[in-house]
């Protein structure tokens, strides 16, 4: 127990809750994480695409980062009324299955599934990826720093909503704070300069152009930026964890979330623009990261760069956390629905659902282990869950407002609709560009989902139907005892606490010995003995002694067996087996003695029936008196 | 089952057991294979320390040979007389124990025990090295391939004795065979060219002296070459797994197995001076085995050669079997006096003691995948385990025949003693020897095991101890009957088997409902309906029902409670925890329903007492009728 409370924390009352929930402040670090990390690598995606057209690619930085960010407009005023509509947890699930049905629901669970496992693979990956290529050393280490990342964050995950929010919080506004410092002083030196700025760091020569320009290139590189966008999807699923007012929090965190990406993307869009920065190659040598050349153009190498790439590393890797953040909750809406194991549900000790969180970090694991903690191949395959959940949330929304037609529906009904024509465009565009890289795979991983999604509510649907139970207990036949069986393998104390135990619960004892090589003389005297002439003294019916033969040597399943056919001989009782078993008083003396005991309770249970039960007397070593 | 029958067998009736006894024909396979497959190391071992000395090294050949062999002929006729004396399986352990006291057969045990687990994990590493240096290709694979050698030995000793002995008499008796034709071959060439033959294939040149010849280092030569010597034992062991007469079968199989070692070692040593052949360096280009130089001078390098190559390669990977025929036989004499788990008595379903099977196969599979399959340094480590073991059973057995002066006690005496004597000397001579090289670690290994055996045996006698009973059952104070409690969640038809059962069970039945946050109105409106007016018009008390609240969202921790504190109030009472369970159709449904009823089982055993029992009341999903 201590260690767990050291490492977890120590057990929140249910009733303490609103001190586990939070406010914007926190609120912007947890769930806005991922949108906001994405700055470090959206807009790299997108220009290392334009590296073949050389120097004209600058000329479609700011259209580009334009439609981009129209986007991200429209999909925040949609998922702002989404939170005031939905204030117990809209997600696109919650909202697809309300306002869609069952069907559309579950796809974008499915979509949403797939991309959070993605990103938080993806995410500290790219992390891990960012630091290694800064400390080469540490490349024979990829795995394992992949691997620590992810436990720090799981483990700051099942320490509860608060703690997590307190942690990332450094590191995230320390993030921004320098990026839009950059971007200040740039814009400043930018205008100070006339338009024509000096990079206080010289800057690599721009590429050669090698491809004329085409719509397919320029649609590519629109699909990749949009990779900026996943995430801002957490908010409208977490609105249970900001404290009252809940709303007004929650859409307060979407909001400076929001804005300050929009700022990022269009300060480092004009910035890149106007210092004339190309992506390089990053499989060659001499590759630096976008964002280090316009530090590195503004301020020069020193120490206010080290900070910021500091930070970028940081945040890059604890991206993955928005994932956290998100996943369970939405594992757990789809399991109060019977789609997913119902202990997707359960709150653990810091009131998060430990469940979700530990299956995100397995599977997580699992992928960053796999692909030996370089993810480069699976960043094709996310985007499209979160738009296709985008698309199906937004047009839910506009069923949602046609049938609750209150005052200005008309007006909230278009926002939501046009989010839902743009980002249904986008996820066909995204579709298009991507399918060859890999699209595809999450359009075989979508429809296994949801066939796994059905079963498990008709199992669900099938095991309620049978227990439901409409009949009272049949109170009168419950006069007949069960007749206990009990297998012994020598006279002992633990097979006279078994004996008396069980003839307490019924007169009608069998006690059964197994009898493989050796003979059972002593057995049969100690029994006459201590069990049969006490029994007669005292007026009763003493337990019957059954010796088993087992040519093969087995001692479990000539039991069963015996059971088994007694069962089916008397068709009209219950059968009590009660198994003696020595309980060791340290773990190691375990494998001093048989389990025997063990392994006979686990094969009644898998090859008995409803009418047979089996009990452990335990008979324990350490608590002698 | 299915796949255990084509694994491992059928089972065998334990009167079968004649079936599976073995005659000399599988006998030298089984116990001499280890024996006889270190002519194709021991030799080299020792002549590659000749190395410095150069051409002169080829002079001191014969004379450590002859040294070698007859100390196999001392230890030989020593064992014979053992088997003799001790024709239940007198190994060094029985002997040492019976005639010189329990910490004599402890510390033949201890060192019997590491010197198998050595010889297994060396052999195969050895066979698999020897392939791989014929096939380079395979070096990656090194550790998966002493696995893969280490998983058929072990599934073919699960086999049973028999199998294992066929299974490997086609290789030894090839090995055997062509290593006799090769001797042969080359002694009448010498005889036809007498006294000096050309090699047929051209001999690498012999090393050039660096270093003066000393006597430390002929002592060396000879510790090296006693490494021929293990696993003579194991015949001693084996004696019951022969067909009557157990004695003579097993005696034949000794002299067979010894007589075939001794012309082989001196043949070798006999072609390799007169042929003039030098120990390569393992370590350096051009390396070629002893072995592979003598056949290829004799024969040159045909069909035979390769055909006698493949079968070193073969039996070397397979000398491992001798350990696993042993340990386990071993495994079982120390156990049954108590010193280890009684698991190593029992007998498989191919009358093999399977758990000593098992064991050794997990701690050789440890070693060779520590060792990543090159398990050189370890080669230091053994021949000290069987050389102590050699003297403390030929000690012993100069005891026994002190003690029961038969005819002719005093010759036998005088042999066991010239064996104890000898093999005494080489322990010495071997330790020194070593010593630096690693052959200290036994020396710490061998005092560790034996305070691991004497814990054992002390907590079985306390065991046996506190459960040795010698009063009667309490046959008049067994009318009263236990308290039932039974946790329930809702009502079901779960719930109403549980209650029907628990009310058999006992007049009075209390009911536990834990309630972390829901709200308990539904179950007491059920719990009146369908449990408390049937009781009621059944004119019997009905069972109570009490809800405890869980601020935590415990479940477990709350009934656990409960119980203590009913247990307490109740001194006189014994408590039966009635658990209701759905057993799901399909394993993999298990993850679709909590395991709340297993995890409060065992934390019934693990904080009860033994007034306070578990029964589970299973309601099987797929047997509904």
């Amino acid at each position: 127990m201590n260690i767990l409370d050291l490492v977890v924390g120590e057990p929140v009352k249910t009733t303490d809750e609103r001190a586990e929930q939070i406010g914007p402040t926190q609120g912007v670090p947890i769930f806005g994480l991922d949108a906001l990390s994405s700055v470090a690598y959206g807009p790299e995606a997108a220009l290392s695409l334009l590296i073949p057209i050389g120097l004209l690619g600058v000329r479609y930085i700011i259209p580009i980062s334009a439609a981009i960010i129209t986007l991200l407009v429209i999909v925040y005023f949609s998922y702002r009324q989404t939170i005031a509509a939905y204030p117990s947890g809209g997600g696109s699930y919650t909202v697809a299955r309300f306002n869609l049905g069952a069907p559309a629901g579950l796809l974008a669970a499915a979509a949403l599934l797939a991309d959070y496992i993605l990103t938080a693979a993806v995410g500290i990956s790219a992390g891990v990826g960012a630091l290694v290529s800064a400390v080469p050393s540490l490349l024979p280490h990829t795995v394992s720093l992949c691997v620590g990342v992810l436990m720090v964050i799981t483990i700051l995950n099942l320490r509860g909503v608060r703690d997590a929010g307190l942690a990332f919080s450094v590191p995230t506004y320390v993030f921004v704070g320098t990026l839009l410092i950059t971007i200040v002083a740039g814009v400043l030196r930018v205008l100070l300069s006339s338009g024509h700025p000096t990079p206080a760091a010289p800057l690599p020569p721009p590429p050669r152009m090698t491809e004329a320009v085409s719509y397919w290139l320029l649609l590519k590189v629109f699909a990749s930026g949009c990779t900026a966008l996943t995430g801002v999807e957490a908010v409208s699923n977490g609105v249970q964890a900001f404290r009252e007012p809940a709303v007004k929090n929650a859409q307060r965190t979407l909001t400076v979330t929001i804005f300050l990406l929009a700022v990022l993307l269009a300060g480092i869009s004009y910035l890149v623009k106007t210092y004339g920065i190309a992506a390089t190659d990053a499989g060659q040598p001499g590759y630096q990261s976008l964002l280090s050349m316009l530090i590195a153009a503004v301020f020069g190498k020193g120490v206010f760069y080290y900070l910021t790439i500091a930070s970028i590393l940081f945040v890059l890797s604890l991206s993955a956390n928005t994932a956290f953040a998100d996943f369970p909750r939405l594992c757990r809406a789809i399991a109060q629905n019977n789609y997913l194991p119902h202990a997707f549900g359960y709150r653990g000790r810091r009131l998060v659902y430990t469940y979700g969180i530990v299956v995100l970090a397995v599977l997580c694991g699992g992928l960053l282990i796999l692909f030996g903690g370089v993810t480069d191949r699976l960043i094709p395959l996310y985007a499209i869950g979160a738009f296709l959940a985008f698309t199906l949330s937004q047009s839910g929304m506009v069923m949602h407002w046609r049938k609750n037609r209150g005052r200005h529906w008309l007006k909230s009904a278009l926002v939501n609709g046009l989010g839902a024509l743009v980002t249904g465009i986008t996820v066909v565009v995204v579709l298009a560009a991507k399918f060859v890289e890999g699209a595809w795979i999450t359009l075989v991983f979508i429809p296994l989902t949801i066939v796994f999604f059905t079963a498990v509510r008709r199992h669900y649907h099938s095991v309620k139907i049978l227990t439901t139970c409409k009949v009272p207990v049949h109170a009168e036949s419950l006069s007949q005892p069960p007749i206990a069986v009990i297998p012994i393998d020598h006279w002992s104390n633990i097979t006279r606490q078994g004996i008396e135990f069980a003839a307490r619960l019924s007169p009608e004892v069998i006690a059964l010995h197994v009898e493989p090589t050796e003979h059972s003389e002593l057995l049969q005297e100690d029994w006459e003995r201590y069990v049969e002439q006490p029994f007669r003294t005292a007026g009763k019916e003493p337990p019957k002694l059954r010796v088993l033969p087992s040519p093969y040597r087995f001692i479990i399943i000539p039991i069963i067996q015996f059971i088994l056919d007694l069962s089916e001989k008397h068709p009209d009782r219950s059968i009590i087996v009660v198994i003696p078993e020595l309980v060791e008083d340290k773990w190691y003396e375990y494998f001093l003695h048989n389990q025997r005991a063990r392994l006979l309770e686990w094969m009644l249970l898998v090859r008995g029936n409803e009418r047979i039960f089996a009990v452990s007397a335990p008979w324990y070593v350490g608590k002698r008196t």
